[in-house]
């Protein structure tokens, strides 16, 4: 059992994503190597010490291409919608909040909806956490012109500090785009 | 007593420099800061967790401002210039590697001498640390241009994941770039 610290938990946001190939529930490899690398480096033995905050921020499926075979025929189809991309943030969030309840590590969870840099800026400025811990896919210059990095954004704007933690070389699908 | 960690303890690489107005051995507010943050915020109670590794880089001192009214008659007058600047420094470290031995963390320290980025940069591909502390001034858009920032290199240049730290809007000095 570690000592009991005296003073409030360090308070840890950390924001995940779903695989872009996989998809819901499955977390993103950068996710689970930002969340491991958090309690294997940071948290180690003192489980009282922190308290983590998950953000799971949702894109908008603007060009609905996951729903091209739906019919809409009511507008209690698209609160159907709705309701289905919750649960699936839900399922993604219930990955780490499990893995925090077996180790016996205070979390919370929440889902916004939106672009995620401008979400994560946001939310870190409401919630004021200690350190906002990044998954990054660690892309080269030539793919971030493409695909941006979030983790950049972040570090400049976010109004607390900052870690960004790239993937595993050994992780690395053979396209690095994916994730 | 904190629980004993079964694997080796997180190893942090600080990089610490002196004060622009105050000179050796005061460290800057920023590394102060970032030393004073590492200690509440991470290592909290687990002091057998984590190893710090301090990293002092020099800057040559180009337009020898400093030694204006030194008279140089021969080679060991520079020698000693060189031994006085290295003097200099273990003072500077001294401050830290004194605070960590009272509170029981294992830490190493040690100087080099050249561009503050580019040094540390390198050390921490040698020295492959868990991840790099630095303290930032937090400067606005304008003064960056003139001042330029390590942290900002760093996060993008260095081997390891970066978070910088900036100062407390309280510490400012009048002039932010003052340290």
């Amino acid at each position: 059992m570690a000592a009991e610290d005296s003073s409030a938990p360090t308070r840890i946001m950390v924001a995940v994503n779903e695989s872009t190939i996989k998809g819901y529930p499955h977390a993103s490899i950068s996710s689970r190597g930002a969340f491991d690398w958090t309690l294997s480096k940071i948290v180690r033995t003192n489980t009282s010490g922190f308290k983590l905050l998950f953000l799971h921020v949702q894109v908008p499926d603007e060009d609905g291409f996951d729903d091209m075979d739906s019919i809409y025929a009511s507008p209690e189809d698209f609160k159907t919608m709705k309701r289905r991309d919750k649960i699936r943030g839900l399922h993604l969030l219930e990955y780490f909040v499990n893995h925090c309840h077996e180790i016996g590590v205070a979390c919370e969870a929440w889902i916004k909806i939106g672009d995620p840099k401008e979400v994560i800026c946001h939310e870190a400025t409401r919630v004021q956490p200690d350190f906002l811990v990044l998954g990054s896919r660690g892309l080269g210059p030539f793919q971030k012109v493409f695909v941006g990095t979030v983790s950049e954004f972040c570090v400049k704007h976010a109004d607390c500090p900052v870690i960004a933690i790239k993937r595993d070389a050994s992780e690395n699908p053979q396209d690095p785009v994916d994730d």
